[in-house]
């Protein structure tokens, strides 16, 4: 069943085109996880947040990659992380255009 | 510039195709919403919560919307709704087949 996750925690920068070209090669590591099929990046320099949304294949995957990369974030100084699994609802994101048959 | 909000909620159901059928017309109805461009909706039975990851066209759009469902969601009875606004980082989101360049 695909799967979605939430992730997002304190961030203090870099922001925009410095974000991408300082996590460019993580973003190009991430597409190549286990069972992952996208993810969008998020950044609030407002709030000084960041994080990312993903659809992964199924659960498990999901709940593998949200351990890995927690570990990664806090190696990086972030110091929680909250993240969150949910089941994807196709039927209703179907009628709202959401992007989750998308390969 | 594309916005991205991120709502979760305590929900005790109903879930999957109850949920469906129970949440047809709103979903809908929300396609109509202004600035908006697709909605993923979430579920998840074992923590009873729901939720939405939703792409809008610009920031505006999104908090007026994320106004209108949090008095929604709490006519249902739902106690707190959590919503964060984000940017979204679309140079990053491109190389991980993130779906915000659709419409």
């Amino acid at each position: 069943m695909k799967t979605l996750l939430q992730v997002d925690f304190p961030y203090t920068g870099p922001f925009g085109d410095e974000m991408t070209t300082a996590m460019k090669e993580l973003a190009e590591s991430i597409a190549q996880e286990p069972g992952f099929i996208w993810k969008v990046w998020t950044e609030n320099p407002d709030t000084q947040e960041a994080g990312g949304i993903y659809l992964f294949e199924d659960e498990a995957s999901a709940r593998a990659y949200l351990e890995k990369h927690t570990a990664r974030l806090m190696g990086f100084g972030i110091p929680h992380v909250n993240g969150k699994v949910f089941g994807v609802n196709e039927a209703l994101s179907a009628i709202d255009n959401g992007p989750v048959s998308l390969s």
